[in-house]
């Protein structure tokens, strides 16, 4: 099987260490990795697949002879460095927000818009880590009717806001069970054993740029760019895994049993819906968990046409770093058939 | 100023305790307090308004001479003794869902329908605590417009689940911040740095017993019988507050200003809804507060006639002990009135 030479920019982010976990966890053919990082880190070692690598600063002459870049890193740093790597023929997938809106760019969730990657110009988005999680969980469910109207409620993990935001929750948290009171430092309130509405600036709309991002992204994955949705993104104590709350409406009626019956079979999404056990998704049980997990479904008592539903996913894996490793192994898969022509 | 005697029933839980607080603190008129619980705690001493009480048994002859009985106790507790305490001639406020929708006890969020006290044949109902918050903050906004249907949410603490439930949180948290692993006892799962469906059984209809209760019980406070309303409860690892996003559907177009102004003026709630600074409700803010409140206010950009909003109350306070005080303040008020005629 033909190998590929791999660059990470941001490896060492919360985003940028799953990926080197995931790239090797799935064996994905990688020739040669690169590991790239700020001036800071550059110099330190990391391990990869068995082997020590030194980190290298991130700069425009990263991606000579580099196949695939993988981007972990914030909006400026990807638009500064992004078109470097395509000139130098990388495939760029960037987890930032820079390119998710473009549309020469794809955004790609691949359980559910695979065929958006044929028509890459060198760059295709990893999608907003709730848009991720959401699409993959409720696409399977379009079978059952036209989505008429969404309104989410969101749970989200302080890894979502990357490692100093999982350290500001464990620092906080130790704080105040040993009798202090949290100081907040990275987050602008006190995370532990407190939820705040999420952490980016409210926009034009009276939307924070979080849920305009959800909206905005969740359209474009499903392809649906006038569906009506609603979302309040919110912060809570939790590592690493978002969790949901969505209400669907649909066009006609549909049943709970059709639902289980199409996500029981759903690539990417595990049913966990046992009522009489009272076990649904959590975002512990997810963590570190590939799949989604839906569960809660039930016929909305306020809507003839509406399930409710619950979701949970890894905001590290499906949301941000195994979604980016998945388009990778797509296009892999897609530069096999071209050469096989 | 006329003073009446006051039992307190389940005095040792997370709601008794907080119930002697509030009577207290707004100096309602007591001439004689006394503090029931189980067998167990019988003979301990608590402190109230400076005066050291023994805790008695509870039991059917507890109630004579008593003018006004608080119960915060479990449903069948209550449904065992509250019919004594009103032969014995006692008023009861009832915290527990023993008498919440029995027809001949009003069910009372005192800013909100008063006039239902009027009514009563000796047991008034204190609401399921999301009831309370969620309609003392929403509504104000019938001015605006009616009620066309209800999206809830809730991000629900442990004290919702009493003493035991609050210290499951802080011993897990300290167990697992000091590495080790968290071990359910109270909750059926972890409940430090995760969250759950709502950890009561799940009825007929598909939603648990706490979802139904909101959905009957907001009906019944609001007067708005067929009220379309759907929700989902979680249980999020918060000490004492709970919070939800509310999407509120009306007849017709409503304006973010004017629920702003109806909510400026309201009793029992505090606008909070600072878009510029990023200030909105959050539970660690409300607790051992009064007031319910309301941020994140913005018009649903999913549909026309609805709003978003975010709110977050005290769940110890205006969810229980505030609420059963606040009905026992204008069953004074309401003897004054007949008295003086």
């Amino acid at each position: 099987m033909k190998q590929y030479s791999v660059a990470v920019a941001g490896v060492t982010g919360a985003v940028g260490s799953e990926m080197l976990k995931v790239l090797e966890r799935r064996n994905f053919p990688v020739s040669h990795l690169k590991a790239l990082a700020s001036g800071r880190s550059a110099g330190k070692q990391i391990t990869f697949a068995g082997q020590t690598l030194t980190i290298e600063e991130l700069n425009a002459a990263s991606f000579d002879g580099i196949d695939i870049a993988l981007f972990a890193t914030d909006t400026p740093i990807s638009k500064e460095f992004a078109p470097a790597a395509v000139a130098a023929g990388a495939v760029v997938i960037d987890n930032s927000s820079a390119y998710r809106m473009d549309p020469a760019c794809p955004l790609v969730v691949p359980e559910v818009n695979a065929d958006a990657m044929r028509d890459h110009t060198g760059i295709i988005a990893n999608p907003n880590c709730v848009a991720a999680i959401l699409t993959v969980a409720i696409n399977p469910l379009r079978k059952l009717g036209n989505f008429r109207r969404l309104v989410i409620s969101t749970y989200q993990s302080t890894s979502g806001a990357g490692a100093p935001g999982m350290q500001e929750l464990w620092e906080q948290t130790k704080t105040v069970v040993d009798g202090g009171t949290a100081e907040p430092k990275f987050f602008q309130h006190p995370i532990a054993f407190n939820l705040f509405s999420h952490n980016t600036t409210i926009e034009e709309n009276g939307y924070n740029g979080e849920e305009n991002k959800v909206i905005c992204e969740a359209r474009r994955i499903l392809g649906l760019p006038e569906l009506p949705v609603t979302v309040t993104c919110v912060r809570v104590p939790v590592l690493r895994a978002h969790t949901m709350t969505v209400n669907i409406e649909f066009d006609g009626p549909v049943s709970v049993e059709a639902a289980r019956d199409a996500l029981s079979n759903a690539p990417g999404v595990k049913l966990q819906d046992d009522r009489a056990n009272n076990r649904f998704p959590m975002p512990l049980a997810v963590s570190e968990l590939d799949d989604v997990e839906v569960g809660r479904i039930r016929q909305d008592l306020s809507c003839p046409n509406a399930l409710d539903l619950f979701i949970a996913g890894d905001q590290l894996l499906k949301g941000a770093a195994l979604n980016a490793v998945q388009i990778a192994e797509m296009w892999v898969a897609q530069q096999a058939r071209v050469s096989s022509k």
